[in-house]
């Protein structure tokens, strides 16, 4: 079991250009265990996705919150009841050893990960797929939009508000949003390329001050890393997947599995689908 | 209980404008049990819905059918179990009352209508709303697309097809279409307002030949009115609502409650919202 942190080119088990692959090809060495890392920069071009598996007990009630808070929330999958197979994200696809690492969750607390489940799926899992900030991101900077976190080669800063999703079943809580500074020209063009992808989170829900939504210091995020926000240039907030991951960790729920951070399930949809 | 087929201009029961009328006065006016029939060219500019109430046991899988065909099943509201208010579509919405009529159906074959559902709706029961065409309509008319079926004061014309749809549990079968003949510089315009539109069923599933989609003759729609085809036209067409509706029925459930077909939900939701 390797236990390698970073994707360099070239780097470890690839035996290819994992920017250019396919998503496939990426998913039977994961099914391999061979890789437990970031999926950043892989298969660029396709979707990739946050992952939940709860008990099918609680999968109506959290249908209904993806349903209710499209935006931190965007459902771009689920297994039927006890099938570990999503077709319409990949033909081959088997949710429970192509992704590269897992957390499993007991009542709310991490108990460990692995680089499959297969021990911890059962009859009754439903395994849920959300669509994440990394396809919009490489819509972005195809649009020339520059991201600070990319240049600075640190983690997008994300930050609790005060902004209430809407809550169903033991699913609730505030919106965790993702922060990425620029001019005003350029979040104008953010928000309108962004608007195009209402599957990876969509178009931004806050700009500039930070107070209006709750967060007192932008320099101290809840999650990631703090970047530097220069002169003439405005925060920009998108919803952020981390917002049902709060919403399950916090419902106390028996068992939940989940991707681990940054090791997300890469898809066979096209980034660009609108 | 008023009988009237038809919202003429200040017809019936209406002591307003229907057509400028605030959805929540409308929901009102059809919570009293004056009128039953369609809300066609009512509360323009807000979002339309098809309803369906399913028992809790098929909730889940019908979600799932949603989240595989957002075409033809844009899920725009679901209610909690047992809860006939859904907040998100209007605060003082009770979906048991506040629809002109509603259809009753029993092991898949209609028992009735009613203007109310009170004494069928249950303590296992879930609302479904679904985004209609008549708010892309109301856009293609705005963006200077005119609309054969309304110049000619017909139905929509709506065709079964050869398209099938992801199934999901008892949930499957082909996709019915609605078709609107446009020429080419409309169908490329059209395609690209619908675009915007997800949540009423989004761009066209195709344009031109009929066959290509299993449509043997498009002069007899299975549903709706035929409209003419004038020289230099093509038909193009749209995932139609009509889609979930044949689903459920062909799922054989024991009790499902839907709006009466062009008695529909009229929610708060403008239909500009993307």
């Amino acid at each position: 079991m390797a236990l390698q942190e970073t994707a360099g080119e070239g780097a470890g088990p690839f035996p290819f250009d994992a920017a250019t692959a396919e998503p496939a090809q990426l998913r039977r060495l994961f099914r391999s265990g061979a890789w437990r890392g970031t999926t950043a920069n892989m298969a660029n071009g396709y979707t990739q996705g946050n992952l939940a598996i709860l008990p099918q007990e609680h999968a109506l009630d959290f249908a209904r919150y993806c349903q209710r808070n499209p935006a931190p929330c965007p459902l771009i999958g689920m297994s039927d009841t006890g099938d570990p197979r999503i077709p319409d994200l990949g033909a081959d696809l088997d949710i429970r050893t192509d992704l590269p690492s897992y957390n499993i969750y007991r009542d709310g607390r991490i108990e460990g990960s692995a680089t499959d489940i297969l021990e911890f799926w059962r009859d009754d899992s439903v395994a849920f797929v959300l669509g994440c900030s990394l396809s919009f991101e490489e819509a972005l900077m195809q649009a020339g939009v520059p991201l600070r976190h990319i240049e600075t080669g640190r983690t997008t800063p994300m930050y609790r508000t005060s902004i209430e999703t809407v809550p169903a079943g033991p699913f609730g809580g505030g919106m965790v949003v993702s922060m990425r500074p620029m001019p005003a020209r350029d979040a104008i063009r953010a928000s309108a390329v962004t608007a195009r992808f209402p599957h990876t989170h969509g178009m931004p829900v806050h700009l500039g001050d930070p107070a209006a939504i709750g967060i007192a210091d932008i320099d101290s995020p809840d999650w990631g890393e703090s970047v530097p926000i220069h002169a003439g240039e405005i925060p920009v907030f998108w919803a952020c997947g981390v917002t049902p991951q709060n919403a399950i960790r916090q419902a106390g729920i028996p068992l939940v599995l989940t991707h681990t951070p940054g090791s997300m399930l890469i898809s066979d949809i096209p980034s660009s689908v609108c």
